[in-house]
This record gives structure tokens, sequence and C-alpha cells, in this order.
């Protein structure tokens, strides 16, 4: 067996056997695999794909790559919720705390923002002194203590990921659906939780363009997930506008906190609820989605889960104060209203073109480690299918001296109109159970 | 622009513009592109190929990447062969000397061997004494005063191909037909020559293994040239078995001389007389393919082929006396007879199976600048279609310590009989004059 050997089989789109991947993921760990040998393999998976054996043995050999985190002396369930990323998504401030109320675990490592998605680590550190650089043992320990933690991948887990991660993106080999899968399901596997529950975004303002893609990349993950003994359910939602109306730090926050107080968009309300319903069937505490979306219920009514966000809070060293006064959290010099340029109803509210504008106002990064601006943002006022007036209010940008007139022309610009009456967009366009119970 | 886009482009099968391309390939040379990029970049050309506008571009930047010979101050026509590699080739050693004696200026610069195919340069150093390692200045005099010269390949022809087939060879993106013809064609544009004869090899002992991929690359090639302003006609020759009788570099250059005797074995002879015949009406010498056989065929009755070698050796400091006493050339300790293991006729003689037996007796490389035995190898005795009986001899091997046992297996493994007649394997395939005159 030899490197060569195995790159010009997968170009021939030949499928690999066990033994061959090992051989490779070792060699890529050891450093006798080069870079442009890596990345030639890499290319030629995205052109030729790997089937669900591959798939999965790719999953299980990042996942042995470094190490795992077991929860399983723990009593009940751990369990962790990821998204693919998309424009405005503070889900995991939301939804985090709703399920440690209901009385489950919850073990997540987040990342970082890097290009046009956010990153939930950057939106936590919006509240101050807030740590998220917790050690693998704090944050196991708190897991077990208060039973939600919320901190910053590690390099110490599914390293082959990270390795592998970093070349793909300068090398255009993002987009593959077995790469995404393996990368996704080895970090959750390795996390140690039991119960995964994905949101797989699709749409103009996700990495996922299509909904046959998005599909496919879900019931790649939930059947890695299965061969490999974790149950892992998907829910597929739109990402062609933002989720909810705010989109910068310190904004996401306040929206998430609001949410806890049952004040929070309609969107973004109904997409926690139906990802913890999922959780919570899945975890077996509740029967059914209908009886998870009413313990959730509950618990935003009854203040249960805003308590544990600030039990999370304080736990983590941050200002619990935040929860009452968003002022103590980092605010922009300037606000500025954007109106209507017409009347109508808004048939489209291009996420990419937002998330584009937050970035020019400074709250976006390049590059890894670069320092971003957690005040500035965007707050819609309108989104596809409500009806405007011209000079009405469109939105509302959260801006300190940088990018302020390309941030205005990049919000009027993903704004369109129709004289004609618009449906709202569907939410949830795909939901699977891990046990195929339910669908949509 | 930038690279990744690039990248991203070919991987999702885009056409690159010339800009593209050029931007590619200036980044290269000024070392701004990490190999890493483009080899992902090489395995998404391999994936999704390039059309004739991309291959043409990329032909013309390899060319413009260094240094290119100009002989257009010379009186007659500068012509230059290539083959695209075999076993047992050794049809330079006998058509330029041919078509030196037919009036033309050759001008042919020649690889080593690496990998199953045998390199001329090689086995001009059978010759002792002979000096492969012209200055660019030497070279282009030699064409000059006798017009005919025969040199190692030099970085300084097409170095963004040199650099580009370094790791192609070492990222399994070596087998891709644009890729090739650019890598061909520009280094026998940048060495100058007007018309350009081309031998694609097809089959087992080639790198083209089907007749449409072998067709495809002829193509390819001739069109190219089109577009660049060169006359390339090509020849599609079969290489399911090894060209000739003998295979090693002592063993190949008696085998040459012998042809110019006119001596030579049937298919090489037969293939010499085509490749020069097409070189000559490309070059205006000859009216017809027929009237190019029948020059081609003087020149060696009468001698002058054989006196133009003569010429060559003893320009480059070769010992001339080779040509009458072979012996001079490194000779091995042991000949072995091997023979027929049953009666019948040759319905295969495997020849990948025959160059590792040579290789296996030291004739071959595995890594560029190893030292190689050039007494060594094989006379065959039979080959596709001859009867043979039991006993009678099949091969005779030249060999020193190394690698005998492997090699009379090897051998014995290369040849499958049949008990019923098998008619003689065709030679040439296809061929194609530049100006699209004539077929086979």
């Amino acid at each position: 067996m030899n490197i060569i050997e195995i790159i010009y089989k997968k170009r021939r789109g030949i499928a690999h056997s066990e033994e061959e991947l090992t051989y490779l993921i070792e060699n890529v760990m050891s450093g006798k695999v080069p870079d442009y040998q890596l990345s030639a393999w890499l290319m030629a998976v995205c052109c030729q794909g790997l089937n669900l054996d591959e798939t999965t043995w790719l999953t299980d050999l990042y996942v042995h790559s470094g190490q795992t985190l077991d929860f399983s002396d723990l009593d009940g369930m751990v369990v962790d919720k990821h998204s693919t990323g998309g424009v405005g998504d503070k889900t995991t401030l939301v939804l985090a705390p709703m399920l440690g109320a209901c009385g489950l675990k919850v073990a997540k490592l987040s990342g970082r923002g890097l290009g046009f998605t956010g990153g939930t680590i950057d939106k936590l550190e919006a509240i101050p002194g807030f740590n998220v650089n917790l050690s693998v043992k704090d944050f196991c320990e708190q897991v077990k203590t208060i039973g939600l933690a919320l901190g910053a991948q590690t390099a110490e887990l599914a390293p082959a990921d990270g390795k592998i991660y970093a070349l793909r993106d300068v090398t255009a080999t993002v987009a593959s659906i077995p790469l995404i899968a393996a990368s996704v399901v080895s970090k959750k596997i390795a996390a140690g939780a039991q119960v995964i529950t994905l949101d797989i975004k699709v749409g103009e303002g996700a990495f996922m363009k299509s909904l046959e893609d998005a599909k496919d990349l879900a019931y790649t993950c939930r059947e890695v997930g299965k061969r490999l003994g974790r149950s892992i359910s998907t829910v597929t939602s739109f990402m062609g506008q933002p989720l909810g109306n705010a989109i910068g730090h310190t904004l996401e926050v306040m929206e998430a906190i609001e949410t806890l107080k049952g004040k929070g968009p309609q969107d973004l309300t109904e997409l926690c609820l139906t990802l913890g319903a999922v959780t919570l069937v899945d975890a077996q505490k509740a029967p059914s989605l209908e009886q998870g979306k009413s313990l959730l219920k509950e618990v935003i009514s009854s203040g249960k889960a805003l308590d544990k966000l600030a039990e999370l809070i304080e736990t983590q060293h941050g200002d619990v104060r935040v929860i009452e006064d968003y002022t103590l959290m980092s605010q922009p010099k300037q606000k500025i209203k954007i109106v209507a340029p017409t009347s109508g109803f808004v048939q489209h509210c291009d996420a990419l073109k937002i998330a584009a504008a937050v970035k020019s106002l400074g709250a976006g990064r390049l590059s890894k480690g670069e320092p971003i601006d957690l005040s500035v943002g965007v707050i819609l006022h309108r989104k596809i299918g409500d009806a405007v007036k011209t000079g009405e209010p469109l939105a509302e940008l959260w801006v300190n001296e940088k990018g302020k007139a390309e941030a205005e022309a990049l919000i009027i610009e993903a704004f369109e109109f129709s004289s004609q009456p618009i449906s709202k967009a569907p939410l949830i366009e795909e939901l699977y159970l891990s046990h195929d119970l339910a669908t949509l």
C-alpha cells in the first residue's frame, strides 16, 4: 500500500477499504503524507465522493485520532446540538439553557466565526467576563455539576479533522458532503454526546445551497451516526434570509435572552422549539414532538430556562447582570435607521449580503485570530413576506467608524420588493428523528 | 482573482479564461502558489478536464515560462520526433540519423528512463564517451553544422512544465490527456522544432491503455499544435508487446545499429519508416508517404544513415567503433537462455512484465539520479503470432548478479500461448498528418 496508489484509486472512483483509509489517516497524523498529496486526495474525494462505508470509517478514524470525552458514568443523557452555520444563528444560546432546564445534560463545544458565518464562542464573549476556554477537565466537571457547559473547540478532540479542515479551507475542498459529515459527526462523537441533533441549513446563506444537497448531508450524518452507535437526528432549516432579526454579537445575545424571556422572533423561537423537541424525544424525555414542545414552552414561561442561562453565565465567570441590562455589553457609537426605498412586500432578504454588511462594519474576520468588533450589527425590521411603505424602517445599523456607507448600501441591496403579497418562507424543510419515527 | 477561486472553478467543471491560467502559471513560477494548492488544481483538472482553448493557453504558458530555441535562420526545416514512451522503444536512435541523412535538421532533446519506460539519453550513454549534456549553445550549433543533435532535456526549456510534472508524478495526476498534451507539445515547441511528429503509444505497455484515449491525446496534440502555428502529425502505434526484440541499454543500441544496417526487426523498421515518412511529407521533402518511405530505404541501403550516426557519435565524443564492435559497450557477466515451456503460438508477450524483468536486473530506476546497469536486458526470440515448440528458445537474458530468478520468472509469465494460430498484432493503429492529407 502506498499513498500515490490510494490517491489514484480515489481519482478513478474506486472505493477505499478500511485498511487504506487507516493507512492514510495514520500517515497524515504522523506527518508522513505531505500536504500536496493530501490535497490531491481531498480533491479526488470532492470529485468522486465517498460511499457510506468509507465516510463511516473516516469519521471513526477522526474520532480516534485524539482524545474522546466519556460521560457514560453520568445520570441522564448527554446531548449536543450542531448547526452547519448560517447568518444570525444564535440557536445554541437559547436552546442549551432550555434543554438544561428540562433536565438534560448539555455538553457543547463550539467554534469561532470565519467567513460569512458567526461563531457561538464569539457571541458568548459579548458577555463581559464570560470564559469560553474551559479545560477538558473543567468542561466535563461542569456538565456533571450544573448540567450545562459551553466551551471553545479544543485541538485535542478529532485532531485529524482539524488538520484536514485547515487544508480544505485553502484548496477549495470544503464543500464535500462526505467530508463535511465526517468532520461534523466526528467532533460530536469525540465530545461524548449520546444524543446529537443536527441543524442542516439550506439556502443562499448556508454552505448547502440546494435542498437536495442538504438532504443528502442530513442522510449521510444520520447513517454514519447509526453505524457508529450514536443517535443522530436532523432538521433541515431554511437559510435564505437571516435567522431572527438580529445579526452581530451583542445584538444576538440580546435576542437570545429575549427569546428565553418568551419575546423572541417567531422563526428563531420555532426553530429552537423544533430542535429542542427532537432532542427531548431522542433522549426519551418526551414521547412526541408535540409534548417535547410543550415541555420547552413551560421552561420558558416558568423562567427556568432563563435561570439556567444565568447559572451558566455565573459558572463561566460572566456578568450575569447582562440578562437585565443589555448595555453592560459592548455598545456601538451610533445607530442608523435604514428606511424602505419603496412600498410593497419583501420578497427577498439576502442573508449573504446582510452578513457582508455586518462584516464590513468590523464584526467578521478573514483569518483566524483576527480581532472583531462585538458591538456592531444590524436589526432587521422587515423580513420575507412583510409589508412595508416607503420611508418606513427596514433595518437599524449599529455602527462604529468602520464601513458605514458600504454596510448601508449592502442592506439596501439585500432587500427586494414585490407589489404582490408574498407568503412567508417555510422555516423547516425536513425533519428526521434518528429512529425514523417522524417526518415533517 | 485568487487561487482558491481558480481551483474551485475547475472543481466545478467551469472552463478557465486565459487570464486565469496566466495568473496561475505566473504564480506557480514565482513560488506564490504552494504545492498543496497546485496539486488540488491538478486533481480537479484530472477529474474535470481542460478544453482545447485551455489546453492551448496552458501549452503556450509552459513554452514562455523559460527559454525558447529559434532555428528560423537555418536553411531547411528543423524537425523533432517524440514518443509517449514504451518498452523497447529505440526509435530515436534509428530515425534521427535517417532523417539527418535525408537532409533534414533534427534537433532532439530527450529524457532519462523512469518507472517502466527507458530513456533515449540513458541508451546513448551505453556508447562509451557519448556526451549527452550539451549546452543550449552547443546543441544549436551542432544542429547547424552536422544537421543533427541529441541532448538531455534542460531545465531552461518549459520550466513550468518541469515543476508541474514533478508534482504530478507524486500525486497520481500524470494520466491526464490535456496535461500530457501540454507537457509534450510545449517541450517540442520550446526546443524550436517547426515540424513535429508524435508517436502515441497505446496498449498495456504504454501510458494510454485504450485506443480511445490514445486517439484523444493525438487529436489534442495536433489541434494545440495547429493553434500555436506548428505542424504536428501523429502516429498511434501498438505497445501491447515490446517494440523490436531487444530491451536494455546496450542491447537497444545494438538493435538500432542493426536496423540502420538494414537488418532490424520488422516492427521497429516499419515504425521508423512510417514516422520518418510522415516527417518528410510534413517537411515537404517528400510528396507522399510512399515516396518518403522510399527515400528512407535508400539512405539505409546506401549506408548514408549509418554514416550519419557515426558523425553524430563522433561529434558528441562517443566511441564510433561501437558501430562495428558491440562488445565495446558495457557487457554482462552471463547470458541465460529461456526456453518455451509448451508448444503453440505466442498470443501475448506482456510489455510491462518484460519491462519489470529488465528492471529487476538493474536496468531501471525508481527515483531520479539512481545509477543503472547498462549491460543487462533481454532479447526476445519470439513475439505475438510466432510459432514455438517446447524447449525452443523464447528469450535470452543478459544478466549480472542482480535479480536473475525474478527476471526469469517474469519472462515466463509474460508469455501466453495458444494452440491455434494467432495473427500478428497490427503495429500502426492510426496516422494523421498535420494537414489531414492522409489517414491510415
